[in-house]
């Protein structure tokens, strides 16, 4: 029997936040759901992130995702925006870790080059390539998550591993140090 | 019947955060709990956000508060740091979010004024001034979780005081149209 796997792939952002979830059986993709909440008309920064941690932790009860992938930027304008980005990036995380689900986290380039080769390759690019992998085609008005359909699917390439093995190995035993003889 | 109030106080941050918890009767103040954890130890990121909601859960699950206020700095040495500072503010305001609290957030130097007159007031300062205002010494050990503790009281105070009360009237009347003719 095939083990079914899904991943819930989430693009947080202050403006916009893009959610996707897919099915993996296999080598076969399928698509789940994905869609966007505009956070713009919310004034109030906490009413935005209450926003995104209701969707994820809905899509988390809807789905029961086995992994959450997140697309994560690691740089940005200016220090106001990356606390902002930060925190809505800390509320999705949240919603995973309050149900034990593992995190990976991965930069856009790294995304862009999994999906379709090239590290700088556009929205409507990735939106291309996601069609033909999940046979589907994305509506416009909901390009803005193909950036989180896009991460998800980066993570089943990546094979479900976080980019360094070595690391979480290390880690494991640095916070297990009983459980390694 | 004097009404209670419980304020849960977070300083959350990347290698510490810090928490203190106060209940206020009258303008009596009274100390329930305040405490810190350690995350430098944790090399995981991940783990790290997940120690910080987890105890925050677990705090507003043991005292039920009715605010949450949280320490909030908007500054930084640089990008990378506020972006892991968002997040562990993010993953805080997202337990308090979870439970339908509501989160009110000081800037540092507004704590600062707020608790001791000076917004440069040193991390002693502020322990001294907290020991008199909840009958209490704070352990050395336990300084980093002065922060936490004089946001609780921080929120208190601007409750309190005349410049706030308009706005609050104004909420009250919002939230509560019948009782107000």
């Amino acid at each position: 029997m095939v083990k079914e796997k899904v991943i819930l792939g989430v693009d947080p952002g202050t403006s916009v936040m893009g959610y996707g979830v897919i099915m993996v059986e296999g080598s076969q993709l399928k698509l789940l759901q994905y869609g966007v909440i505009h956070l713009k008309k919310y004034s109030n920064h906490e009413i935005k992130l209450k926003k995104i941690f209701e969707r994820v932790i809905g899509l988390i009860s809807d789905y029961s995702p086995d992994e959450v992938a997140l697309e994560a930027p690691f740089y940005g304008k200016n220090i106001q925006s990356m606390l902002k980005l930060g925190r809505a990036q800390g509320v999705a995380m949240a919603a995973a870790l309050s149900r034990d689900i593992p995190i990976v986290e991965y930069a856009p380039k790294k995304v862009k080059m999994s999906v379709t080769g090239n590290g700088n390759a556009s929205k409507e690019q990735v939106a291309y390539m996601l069609s033909g992998l999940l046979s589907f085609n994305v509506a416009d008005k909901l390009l803005d998550a193909t950036d989180a359909l896009a991460v998800a699917v980066c993570h089943h390439f990546q094979n479900g591993r976080p980019q360094g093995q070595g690391k979480n190995w290390k880690s494991f035993i640095k916070e297990n140090p009983g459980r390694v003889k």
